[in-house]
């Protein structure tokens, strides 16, 4: 069946969601058919992304309440007539491979907004803490309009460096906590902040919440801030009694005037865009000579090799290493 | 200058530990002349594995205390007659390169035993939440008769996964919370785990502490077991007062001894290798590529046309993916 792209984009950029919804499986598709499509349909979004949007990495460990923060965040932010969309990963356990939860039900008040758009990306096409195709689902949620792009990352490590790279702004969501638990996250991810939320400011944890933000105001004295004109921002939020949920919105106002003065908005895409080419690329890159049949072939037999036990597991890499070398004519 | 490789794996063997140091630091040369050297060297070693040696991963939220805990299971293990290896990585910001902390220096005592080898690797060749060689690293520490070799990760969330492939047991290390801090935490790499740790369970924490490990040995009873005749066991134990290290040095063993029956250890360290011999290739597969003059050219193109915003980079993305599939005369 052949598919109207052209129709298909008319009615993304209308903000059909069903089209918004059948444009985002062709982008995740891993149809090798559907590649073509898929490009022909992203490069016309490309040409109409919303440059006023703005994107923001949610990031932090597991149980800070990044979900419930881009839910409260998010409504607050409908009820201000902006329209909230949200990338994010289906939590799904890595060796049952079975989804444990669905996103849209940690979601439940946002995912019913009509100025709403959750995209939860299986997380078998996990790679990094966000998905293969999340900056492509980026791209049609801007050119549908959508002001205000949240990407959810999954993980601490290093793989919010990518998502970093990937949007204009970052926040950090952590829970209260001691100094001393804070001293491993402090390290790295907090040098990406440009907001830093401790959420579950509320009820007994509010006393150790208001240390935790002074510890964080503390260290960021003590990093070279990493944007013009802004100094890392934090603040402590509830999302269950809503309590500087509002604050955040102003802040992240804020930091979206800041960027947009001096064109460092226009500058920090630019290379957004050369991060994620080369991204993307490796990751093809990757894949295709993996998929070689000369390599596949040697790779069996090294398997077999493995089972017998029959030879060292570097000489055959080494072997395979020199296979792939003359498949493309280069050696590094 | 000409390396006596012989030599230097003789010495390896013999436990000279100047030989082991720079037989690693060999290993984890980025320098393409480099790389024979290495693979004879590796060949070598690898039919020289103690196969009674145990690798152990070390993984577990930043802040947890894995290394302190790393450096008090080492001197007891030490101290019944082990030897002990440690790998890691020398925790660096990514933003600024600069080294904040030797991780000899988080092991004091540890770094200063006979019977103990740490390497740290640089942060910069962090993949996955261990180095780049890290594979390569265990094989020299057990073929120079190493006992128990741990491999601790960096980043928590899918990184864990690789170390778990590579080695033949995983302990999970947290710092006691409440049940709903540890949600998070609980989802994939629980199930990962053959040993769970609530470290720093001392002082004032010990109420909590006990509250996360009764936590986990409920959650256990919810995941089928991924070992034969092995249910994951609960412990806890405080780097500080000592207190439980000994417990956990004892479950080890029996940990080890539970493995090695039905020749079931020899069965999953074919299965390592064989991940091993994937995730190294792809690593290869991924710099080859992205490497060849063609592809580099492309995309210099393609990086002047994002700042000149002349094209969309999905089309610049999609030109350049057929340039690759040329080059291997081959497409997905």
């Amino acid at each position: 069946m052949k598919r109207d792209l052209t129709l298909l984009f008319k009615n993304i950029i209308e903000n059909d969601r069903v089209a918004l919804g059948q444009a985002m499986t062709l982008i995740e598709s891993q149809r090798p058919e559907d590649r073509k499509d898929s490009v022909f349909l992203l490069n016309l979004c490309h040409h109409h992304e919303n440059s006023d949007s703005l994107s923001i990495t949610i990031s932090g460990p597991p149980g800070a309440g990044k979900s419930t923060l881009i839910e409260a965040l998010g409504i607050k932010a409908i009820a201000k007539g902006f329209r909230v969309g949200v990338i994010t990963i289906d939590p799904t356990s890595h060796i049952s491979s079975g989804s444990i939860l669905g996103d849209k039900s940690r979601m439940n008040q946002l995912s019913v907004s009509d100025s709403a758009f959750i995209r939860s990306s299986p997380a078998g096409n996990l790679l990094g803490g966000i998905a293969r195709r999340s900056r492509e689902l980026m791209t049609l949620l801007a050119a549908a309009g959508y002001d205000l792009i949240f990407l959810e990352t999954v993980g601490v490590g290093q793989s919010e460096h990518i998502a970093w790279q990937l949007t204009d702004g970052f926040i950090l969501v952590i829970q209260p906590g001691s100094g001393d638990e804070l001293q491993g996250i402090k390290r790295g991810i907090t040098e990406l902040a440009d907001i830093i939320v401790v959420n579950k400011s509320d009820g007994t944890a509010l006393e150790s919440a208001n240390i935790s933000s002074v510890h964080f105001r503390n260290a960021i004295q003590y990093l070279s801030p990493q944007r013009q004109n802004w100094i890392p921002k934090v603040l402590n939020t509830s999302s269950f009694t809503g309590s500087g949920v509002e604050e955040l919105l102003e802040v992240l106002r804020l930091y979206h005037q800041t960027r947009m003065e001096n064109n460092q908005l226009a500058k920090q895409r630019s290379l957004q865009n050369q991060f994620w080419l080369t991204w993307s690329l490796g990751i093809t890159a990757h894949q295709l000579l993996m998929s070689h049949p000369e390599v596949k072939q040697k790779l069996t037999n090294g398997f077999m090799d493995i089972e017998h036990d029959s030879r060292s597991i570097y000489g055959t890499e080494y072997e395979i290493e020199q296979v792939m070398q003359q498949l493309i004519s280069f050696k590094i």
